[in-house]
């Protein structure tokens, strides 16, 4: 479900017309929808309500304070990578029982005030950062709270960029380490091995990778605490896939029924990681067409938002609708012609869709779809241009949670030498 | 050349030892040779000193201040490609006159401001674009000075990404429409019509592809001046290629000497657009090893550097070659095995290597070289890292030229919502 739709030709974010954003903030632009956000995480929650989970949005799908904000006072927790993810949770009002951190390259600051904060756990990725995490908790006089992060070696179906669980992958331990590792934990005194985390890619549109992994994380529980192991908690990371294009990924509550049997045997304290899931569908890019370019090879619509803005069409040939904000009759460019949507940027990577059919003229706005997650948190200021804004619609009004950048920020920090 | 040297095992910049650049600023840090950038303009310069050219550098290769500043010391102008770097070419004190202006996607304040400045000339990419200068210029009874881009249709042998002279591409126009304008430029009372501009790409290793291009615009140039069409500019573009792995790519004075012939022939006053060319070999990415992971199917090299950071590996596939910052002996991980040189941001893609053998182990400094182009100026904050400071080693000095990202630039704008 997400809350942007034709009402009499206009498009809409719930109840405001979404030019009216455009035309209050300028594009490009980011808009997000506060109900749409609320909805996904409500159903994902309601779906798993059996097993009272933790479900921590995981931050880097979409970081924007106001966009935290608005989950942790929903009762969401956090899924962090980096001590700037931290930064941001804490100023979000995070409270430090439920942020969960993983990344195979933490830092020892970053462990270090991870650790002072006193998060939920570490999602710890291999053995020298276990021996790292022991060893700063040692100096600070602390029990640090982990999960080791199992590599089930499992293919999920979605692009090789975002699959995370395969052997090959940087990510987690193999079974044999995560087991030898729980079975030995007197080698790491200060460590309080709380439980298993997995996670396994991104995108993923169907239940049977997450049950085949599921089923391998039963495996592992049930040896390691038939051996007396003492384990409270299992974190199955996110990944579920929302609609791009004409995928017809599972429901919140398929996903649920569909795991819940092998969660009942694992039977322990469950937490959640999703992050497109919440923020995927609940956001658009505004964009203004600048050129209709006719070329005897093709037409381009050059708009202007690039891939500075929105990279990831051009990283991973992303699909994402395009659709005209008003659905008008008249005078669109004749003849009609599909069209490729590129931006301003000075090379051919630069595109947000290919061979589009398009109604629009110079001077209309278009709408770039499923750019909730991945958007705004990916952008950069390539070809020095300034980072968008972003605009939230919660309860009929529009308020700009990220102003533009200036000209002066682009060169903030920066010195001539004499 | 680049002055990138070992000297007793230890990577020098210049007279400066690496390492010291670390441990002033702390990695990741990007470090630039001042004496490599100079020799690279200097050198292009020369090979084309017959033609006494106007070198712009392309800013959006590495568009710090104090490298713009450096380059405009030494007399080259700028290629700008959006308002974003015009206002950095103001900054760095470069004169209007030598300031060219190429992108898809101009909008109408960025021709504005550029027309205001006085700027040499646009490179103009279509016919909608050409009458929106116009028409700006008109209003502002001003004359617009522009260049037409010309799209040869020819296929370098480069990266898709950055072919920008085949007719499938976004890029310019075609001959017959270049011409057409040419001989009825009277539809275009506001624009002055200078001449005509190429640029076929980036990372072009030979110059054939280079002669191929300029011999179709000596038959546009010859034909229009039959026509009674005065011209008073040629611009080549850039696309010089450079060395990452075991390229051989023409020298300056290769290239010089090839395309003279018909240079001479075209006989206009010449512009070049080099970017990589100059900057490229001029800069490394400095990154400290965070853990050494060995897994049953891989080695990692988990360093302190990811994508956000240096986004060309995943973007392009790039090779940049890697090496330790001191060549020691001791001790480096056992057995020696091939490693994927991996970031800590939470995705497959977050690469800048990979089966690298290489010994150094946990702590030990890494080099990625050939990363002063398309390296910072590509940089993001995904995953809330905060992007690297920037170095600047000149006569026998390093000078900090951007300052390392704080945590409150993270969230610099954003603001929650009641």
């Amino acid at each position: 479900m997400h809350s942007f739709t034709y009402r009499q030709q206009h498009l809409h974010c719930e109840d405001i017309p979404v030019r009216t954003a455009a035309e209050r903030f300028g594009t490009p632009l980011y808009l997000y929808s506060a109900e749409t956000l609320r909805d996904h995480y409500r159903k994902l929650h309601a779906a798993f309500r059996d097993f009272d989970p933790l479900i921590c949005y995981s931050v880097k799908a979409n970081s924007n304070l106001a966009i935290l904000n608005l989950l942790v006072r929903e009762g969401a927790g956090l899924d962090i990578v980096s001590g700037g993810e931290l930064f941001r949770a804490k100023k979000a009002g995070c409270p430090a029982e439920k942020i969960v951190y993983a990344s195979v390259g933490k830092t020892e600051e970053e462990i270090r005030d991870a650790l002072e904060y006193r998060i939920h756990m570490f999602n710890v990725e291999s053995i020298p950062e276990l021996r790292r995490i022991n060893e700063i908790a040692g100096e600070a006089g602390k029990r640090a709270p982990a999960a080791l992060r199992f590599n089930p070696d499992i293919q999920p179906d979605t692009h090789a960029y975002i699959t995370t669980g395969k052997k090959e992958t940087k990510f987690g331990m193999d079974i044999e380490t995560v087991r030898h590792t729980l079975l030995n934990q007197g080698e790491f005194p200060h460590v309080d091995f709380r439980g298993i985390h997995v996670h396994i890619g991104s995108q993923i549109t169907d239940a049977l990778p997450f049950q085949r992994t599921l089923q391998k994380v039963l495996e592992l529980t049930e040896h390691v605490q038939s051996k007396g192991i003492a384990l409270s908690a299992l974190n199955i990371g996110g990944g579920l896939g929302i609609v791009y294009e004409n995928e017809q990924p599972q429901t919140a509550d398929d996903f649920a029924q569909a795991v819940a049997p092998v969660l009942r045997k694992i039977n322990l304290p469950l937490i959640l990681e999703p992050g497109r899931f919440i923020a995927g569908n609940a956001g658009i890019l505004l964009t203004k067409v600048l050129y209709v370019k006719d070329t005897p090879a093709k037409r381009f619509l050059v708009v202007d938002a690039g891939m500075n803005d929105m990279l990831r069409p051009s990283l991973y040939r992303a699909y994402h609708e395009i659709l005209p904000v008003e659905q008008k009759k008249s005078e669109p460019c004749q003849p009609p012609r599909p069209a490729d949507v590129v931006g301003p940027i000075c090379e051919s990577g630069d595109f947000l869709g290919k061979n589009r059919t398009l109604t629009v003229n110079e001077g209309d706005l278009m709408a770039v779809f499923g750019a909730g997650a991945y958007g705004f948190s990916m952008s950069s200021n390539y070809n020095s241009r300034r980072r968008p804004a972003e605009a939230l619609v919660h309860e009929g009004k529009i308020s700009l949670i990220r102003k533009r950048e200036s000209e002066d920020d682009l060169i903030r920090h920066e010195q001539m030498v004499p």
